[in-house]
């Protein structure tokens, strides 16, 4: 076996073989495959396509490149999401806890944010004292005394994936479904979650720019899944507006909270009791309600625990940024556009997000919104405040917004988009 | 500029602007764009093509990279000859003094064998003492003495192009036209000839296999080098079967003085001359007939200067490989085939070639043919005489011929392929 011909073969638009895969992946995993080879791979691979077969054997290569972790010690169903990235997407935060208090184990291995798009851990890492390195017993003890633990990846889980990934993002070579599936599938299977729920994201905020192309890559990825013996469903949920009315880090653990204790924004609490119900479904767990866990104060003990449990002071004030500027509505009538990506762009820019891997992000950081698409404004009220440390970077941000906000006159027909586009199971 | 977007041109179908292709040529000399990123880059253009101003650009970037030598000092014309590889192919070694006895100034910076494919300077390397190594001021001294030089480019010439064509090599983007005609025409346009000959080989043992290729490579190389400056001319020529009735490094050098005493290979001797022709043609020199320089010696002369110049001993046997095996004729009848790229690999694997770059060859390993296709043969005779030093390597060898040889009933119709196959300007 030599990387030249696995490359050819890819690059000659022909299937790779279950030997060439396993080879190429354990190749690489090990060094002897460099790096200049596997980004070739990567580039015939996104412009010429895998088939389903193709993809299933490339994730359990990388599955099998580490080591595969397993709940079945804690005698409770378990249950995870993963969303593929979205703006102001901070679903996770109350909806680990919320499915914990309705009765089965969420097991979340978590991310950082790159790009536009906003990472869990680092908005949990604005809670004081919280933290998202554990061992793998601590892992077991935040579970098992708190229902829901959020934590990083160890090393050990598909370090061939941890690589590639890290390879894709330097060489333009990220958004090939096939790649994209194979590498949140393999983290997901590899994690050892019984049942998962993805929310794939589509819009201008996600990678998945349309309905076809999303519903391609949620199909793929519950293909996987379920050939991995794990019970997947895939919901389909709009991105062309940010979720909420916050995107940054610790706003959007301020919002979380407000949902925990029965308030929140309408298409937060929505989303949230919403893949609560489809995780615990494919668990099999019929216990409480989540839309009564919110409101009966349940999910938000599970949520203190899990905090407390990971080190976080679940009562010290949120940090706040140093400085804010507000942008006002341009004209009186109806907001028919707050742009998914405009958001994402801007609140990136003003420190929420990190431009290279090893940069830090701004607790505070972030975009505060007053109104969202349907809603009558004034001219003149504000419409969003921007939050920064670094008031140097309002310019630059603001510029982001550059059509992404249109005020329609009043009366103008406008219907908002089904927070819920598919389902595929 | 940052390279991701430059790849995401390329790689989304776009056309490359002349700041992306002058600033990614730049920056991945200097080292500031990694391999596996110019390698996405390289895999994007081989899949989805460069256009006539793109691939015009790039090569132009290429020889900006380093220095570009000039002959205007010398006072005659310059002409050279470039071939994109075949099995056989000794042309070079006739051609060079040929065109020199004729009145044309042949300036020939060479390469090594990669491949299934000879190198010139690893053939001329198998006459006792020659070098291939010369100084800017060494060149010109063979130049002036003998009319010709044939020498390996020196590390300030386009630069990139070294660096690009070593990670193709190992990365699988060898066979993008694009890539090709840049790489051969940034070369011979930085080595300042004024008019250019391209041999472009077609059929199983060149690069291009069909026609079509082979006229779409020539055409963009031929205006290339109009585009720069050089009177560029192309002829496309078979490589079906090989050149000649040798391949392997001192059996073809042997086989080259044959011809330049006046004998030697039909093919060869037409190839020889009709290359000679045009090149003379493109630098606008009306002198000797190069059948007549071949017939009354000046050629010879001028090849014995040109290699006792470069240290080469014109007297000292060559080396003979310490092993032989013959192939006989396995059918009495027509030889309908008697494969290039079969005997090619034969060749390489006798130990003609090499496998990695930094590899030894042997100067006396190869395949000796004693007949071509349209011969007849009678069964038992022997068809090819196999040399090497290392026997263990005869069967290994013997495999590649495998499907590269047949034998038809005598009076079956036999066409031989012209030699000459189009002729682009």
């Amino acid at each position: 076996m030599d990387v030249i011909s696995v490359i050819l073969t890819k690059r000659d638009r022909r299937e790779l073989t279950d030997d060439q895969i396993d080879w190429v992946i354990d190749a690489y995993t090990r060094g002897e495959v460099a790096d200049e080879q596997m980004s070739a791979l990567a580039m015939a691979i996104l412009l010429n396509g895998m088939n389903l077969r193709e993809i299933s054997r490339w994730t359990e290569a990388m599955i099998r490149s580490g080591v595969r972790m397993d709940f079945a010690a804690l005698g409770v169903p378990t249950s995870d999401k993963h969303s593929t990235g979205g703006v102001g997407d901070k679903i996770t935060l109350p909806l680990a806890p919320l499915v914990a208090a309705c009765g089965a184990a969420v097991p979340q291995l978590s991310g950082r944010g790159l790009g536009h798009t906003g990472g869990t851990l680092d908005k949990l890492e604005s809670i004081p004292g919280w933290r998202a390195l554990l061992s793998n017993d601590e892992m077991m003890d935040v579970l098992r005394s708190s229902g829901a633990v959020i934590c990083a990846a160890g090393d050990g889980l598909a370090p061939a994936d941890k690589k590639l990934y890290a390879l894709r993002d330097v060489t333009g070579t990220v958004e090939a479904i096939p790649l994209i599936a194979s590498s949140i599938m393999s983290k997901k299977i590899a994690e050892g979650t019984g049942a998962l729920v993805l929310d794939v994201k589509v819009g201008s905020g996600a990678f998945m720019k349309n309905l076809p192309d999303a519903q391609e890559l949620a199909r793929t990825m519950v293909g996987l899944g379920r050939g991995a013996g794990v019970n997947t469903v895939a919901l389909l949920t709009d991105m062309s507006t940010p979720l909420g009315l916050t995107a940054g880090n610790a706003l959007e653990v301020r919002e979380s909270v407000e949902v925990l204790a029965g308030g929140g924004p309408a298409d937060v609490v929505e989303l949230t009791v919403a893949l609560a119900r489809e995780m615990l479904a494919a668990a099999g767990v019929a216990g409480k309600d989540p839309a009564d866990a919110l409101r009966d104060g349940s999910a938000m003990d599970h949520w203190r625990r899990m905090i407390t449990a990971q080190g976080g002071d679940v009562d010290a004030p949120l940090p706040v940024a140093r400085e804010q500027h507000v942008i006002a509505a341009p004209a009186s009538g109806v907001l028919t556009a707050l742009d998914a990506y405009a958001v994402g762009v801007c609140a990136w820019r003003l420190g929420a997000g990190r431009a290279r891997k090893e940069d830090p992000v701004q607790a505070g950081a972030g975009v505060e919104m007053h109104a969202k698409p349907g809603d009558l404004v004034t001219a003149g009220q504000p419409l969003l405040t921007l939050h920064t440390d670094t008031p140097e970077r309002f310019d630059y941000a603001v510029e982001a917004l550059t059509g992404g906000i249109a005020v329609s006159p009043a009366g103008t027909e406008y219907t908002r988009t089904p927070l819920i586009l598919d389902r595929i199971v």
